[in-house]
């Protein structure tokens, strides 16, 4: 029988005890920052369970790991002090144990409504990677702009590609993104375009948040990958087709993609994945040597995406993916990532790339499902081609077990027009 | 008459009482950093003077800025505060000025002699990004790669291209390089290359630092941008040109650049460069309305590297440009920057590309001085086309005037192979 905390837990929750995912967040508008683990419907303050002196095995001990306003300094404690800190809090909340159960004055302290709190960014983000591990993604995308015959660059097949996003601009779910504005192709002889931008998109993407990470010039090899990532968040790679396409030739995206990219307030440790890990599909040509792994997994991860208009009452889902559909996986971009020497750090994070999957309804943007504005998608009591002001897009992401569910919570973000 | 220090500075010192750069250092091994700037032979050790109560000017009377470990809290308190640092340090240098002069004790304190300390990476680096804005450079590379009638793409002229480029690599000047190891082209139908990079270059460049930085969704003025620099250091973004071939289409650089970016120990600031401004290259098409700017400046920065080889007794001197060759300001790269709503954050740095001047001497990298291996470089007791374990790269960078020169002392950095 599965484990049961004295926490009562909804079937359909995100959030049951084998999950236990960790965030960020504020009790009071006026408190401090402080990490705590979802639960159910609640929050558990781990600031208060350290405090309590609750954390009591040997790596967390005399920790001020949860006295920090992020997890980094958890991240840096590598997976070990993960791996206690879960056993801990597991053993904690079960319902067979009174430790906190039976304790009301810590109980009021430490369980807070999670409709109650604020969740913020759980990580100061050093370096955010942006990967373009979807073979589904970029046949698509290659296909129209550079026609079927050229739709997959030859270099894709033999190495994860990615390119580095703004860290800056990572902000939390519920965050407004700001139409961004920019310059867009000329059309004929005339100067490029310059306004807001006509092509707003979202990105359906996961990312990888980086435990432990990395001296320089020393590469992870990519059977001991799995060590650096602390756990997964959803991510929402906002995107200005317009201004992408006019710029990112020769040097890649940038302001096209800079102005805001949305994650998860939960990170979902891969130790509570573990029961949904999958087959990763089998690749050809065979990867170099650094890039074969012993066992090469992914994750069962089912994902949607809804748009919420303004003024319409219900969203309408416009994707169904899933995890499971990467080429490549986050182990191999892990050893790809530092095969030069490039020193991860923690709380960096590193994003899959769109997941699009091979059916029509398994499109992870905009961009793919309007085929770059030549279709109308239909919404309820609406039609799209890209994003309008007022519309909300919200992923939501999880797996689904015979007991339980392991979730992400959502990853939501409304568009709002420039400021003047 | 030119301002004089009590302290005795070499003509060709690159570190007059006009020039006071800030940087962080460490007087003893065992000291915590700490900020100071450089005057002649010396660094003045500004928590010293904090703890002495010499900053007594009303923004940094009470301020912990120079209690820190890097130059992040200065920066963020903006203009106001990094002028009148600069005006109570002139002062308390100045052959006139008693206040350390004939303070004994606070000067043994203070004023530690440079080649006793270790000088450290002055920010902590949150977005480094990295902009392409040399013509020269532009169509040389352009020329090789896609031919001369593709040489300079159409968007080149309408913006200043930039791409993302990876933080945690930011390493001081004095950090030894590991070759790295990656991917590159395939011959035929072989599997790709993998190994240690062939084509190992340097690229000659420039750096702002942002000081104060800017509101998610709030684009900078180009007119107010000035106000966002902190100063200038030189930098060397290595690069490894098969790697960077191979990889970089559709998304642009990444491994081939993120295993190493130097940078120069002293920011010099905007107003120790002011005597030194000249106008920027006359702009044609004319710029859209955002990056048009009332008075469009460079500054006329001498700048040199140098190879010297292992075991070869003289270095010499490969390429002679100058800043003032770049085609798109220092600020119109800000307003471009942050057009789209992107937040720039004290410490960040912004790169402006290799810096290749018309003459062909002045050609800031090894790809462009050997045609991509096609010529050979001469060296004082070794020839070249790309660089080899053990070659020490140092590049120079300073103004010189009448009276006093304002230099940014060296960037140097020594190739040594991958770890085994």
């Amino acid at each position: 029988m599965a484990l049961k905390s004295f926490i009562d837990v909804l079937p359909n929750s995100h959030f049951p005890i084998q999950n236990l995912p960790f965030g960020v967040f504020k009790p009071e508008p006026s408190s401090a920052p402080r990490p705590g683990v979802a639960i159910g419907d609640y929050v558990l303050d781990l600031s208060e369970i350290a405090s309590a002196g609750l954390f009591d095995g040997p790596i967390l001990k005399n920790s001020d790991c949860f006295q920090q306003p992020n997890l980094n300094k958890l991240l840096a404690l590598g997976r070990p002090a993960w791996k206690e800190s879960r056993i801990t809090l597991q053993k904690l909340l079960s319902s067979t144990e009174p430790k906190l159960r039976d304790n009301a004055n810590l109980r009021q302290k430490a369980l807070v409504p999670m409709n109650k709190v604020e969740l913020l960014l759980p990580i100061a983000v050093g370096d955010y990677t942006d990967f373009f591990s979807s073979m589904h993604h970029a046949k698509n995308c290659g296909t129209m702009f550079r026609g079927p015959e050229n739709a997959i660059p030859p270099n894709w097949f033999h190495l994860p590609i990615a390119y580095h996003g703004r860290a800056s601009s990572v902000v939390i779910s519920g965050t407004d993104i700001i139409r961004p504005r920019g310059q867009g192709y000329p059309s004929g002889t005339s100067p490029p375009y310059f306004g807001p931008t006509l092509k707003l998109d979202y990105e359906l993407e996961m990312a990888a948040v980086v435990g432990s990470g990395n001296e320089l010039g020393k590469p992870v090899n990519v059977n001991e990958a799995a060590d650096h990532i602390f756990g997964l968040v959803l991510m929402n790679d906002w995107s200005a087709r317009d201004i992408q396409a006019w710029e990112y030739v020769p040097l890649g995206p940038f302001l096209g993609k800079s102005f805001g990219t949305t994650i998860s307030p939960w990170i979902v440790s891969l130790e509570a994945l573990e029961p949904f890990a999958c087959a990763a599909p089998k690749q050809d040509p065979l990867p170099l040597p650094y890039l074969a792994e012993k066992v090469s997994r992914n994750y069962d991860i089912q994902l949607e995406v809804e748009i919420k208009p303004a003024g319409v009452e219900d969203s309408t889902v416009v994707t169904k993916s899933n995890f499971k559909h990467l080429y490549w996986t986050l182990t191999q971009q892990i050893a790809h990532h530092t095969i030069n020497g490039c020193n991860l750090r923690p709380g960096d994070i590193l994003g899959t790339g769109t997941i699009s999957g091979p059916e029509p309804d398994s499109l992870g943007c905009l961009l793919e499902l309007s085929w770059n504005g030549q279709k109308t998608i239909s919404l309820k009591g609406a039609t799209r081609k890209f994003l309008e002001d007022g519309d909300e897009v919200i992923i939501t992401g999880f797996c689904k077990g015979d007991e339980y569910t392991i979730g992400f919570g959502t990853c939501s973000g409304k568009i709002v027009p420039p400021l003047p």
